[in-house]
């Protein structure tokens, strides 16, 4: 087992951070990393935003709360809060992956995956332990979606793809165990 | 740079592949890299389809390429002629990753492109070759759909996502240059 197969055996979905950030030097290779990605004619429909500011982070977060407190099923949100009040899980900072808006929106969202995934790898890789976190998406269907857009310098026709949480792991959590079951192979 | 953030800058998308199918051990160890691919809410609404028969590769293609013959845009099948008439570059084997049929389809597509992304920097790390192919879905749109999806046992309610050539380079490529415009730093 070679190390690239070892990172992505061994990479975890984080639900606990701790309050360190990750050095500057580390967020660059991974950001790096991220856009080494390839796309559909290598067209590259995506833009990489490094979130470092604890404000933004704080209020991405406190606004998806808002969000999902005001949804009709309230599961999520008593979900969060049982567990913190927290959506981001204390991560300090994230990587938002943008992507442009286009139709159909079937390739740009798969290179939005490709691109999730070498952040995680090389994340990993660097012992920053990371989570696909969706619901970043909150912040950017609510009232406050253009303030929120603008914080994050969304390039102009670009919408939210996926956010992918990053920061020091509080305590280590195991992969999801492989199914092998979702293997076909036709000889 | 440790193997992971080098297997990701090396990795490069492959339009040349020898006839040389790639060994049982190493398609194993990455289709088992993709089934550790994190999904959302972990529903792993996917199966990885291992395509190592030469019968079928070579049926996938020419029925892509009639598909492509009969577009009234004609640019994509003379492009393809001019370089062989070979959909998939001669690529020995494949894995299609298909995905469940829902609505909205956001997050199975991102997660496919995941997925993906794992077999593409596994077989990197071996030496083996790959090419993210979307054009594999011309099989499953005409009058033969149905019998593809049968011999490629497409599991009932899911349908084609990406596929993943995999051979050997004939000739090595470069990976694209990453353009650090698409990097965004909020402090």
């Amino acid at each position: 087992m070679n190390d690239t197969i070892k990172t992505i055996a061994e990479r975890f979905s984080c639900r606990s951070f701790t309050d360190q950030v990750p050095e500057d030097k580390y967020l660059t290779t991974i950001a790096q990393a991220a856009i080494q990605a390839p796309s559909g004619m290598n067209r590259q429909y995506w833009q990489v935003i490094v979130v470092k500011n604890k404000k933004l982070m704080a209020d991405l977060d406190s606004e998806g709360m808002a969000i999902l407190s005001h949804l009709e099923d309230k599961t999520m949100y008593e979900r969060i809060m049982k567990r913190g009040g927290k959506l981001f899980y204390n991560a300090p900072c994230m990587m938002v992956i943008v992507i442009k808006e286009a139709s159909p929106k079937g390739a740009e969202l798969i290179d939005c995956g490709i691109l999730a995934q070498n952040i995680s790898l090389a994340a990993t890789s660097l012992g920053i332990a990371n989570l696909h976190c969706g619901l970043v998406a909150l912040a950017f269907v609510g009232n406050r979606a253009n303030e929120f857009k603008e914080r994050l310098q969304f390039p102009m026709g670009y919408e939210f793809g996926l956010g992918v949480l990053l920061g020091y792991a509080e305590k280590a959590a195991s992969p999801h165990a492989p199914n092998p079951d979702k293997i076909t192979y036709i000889e």
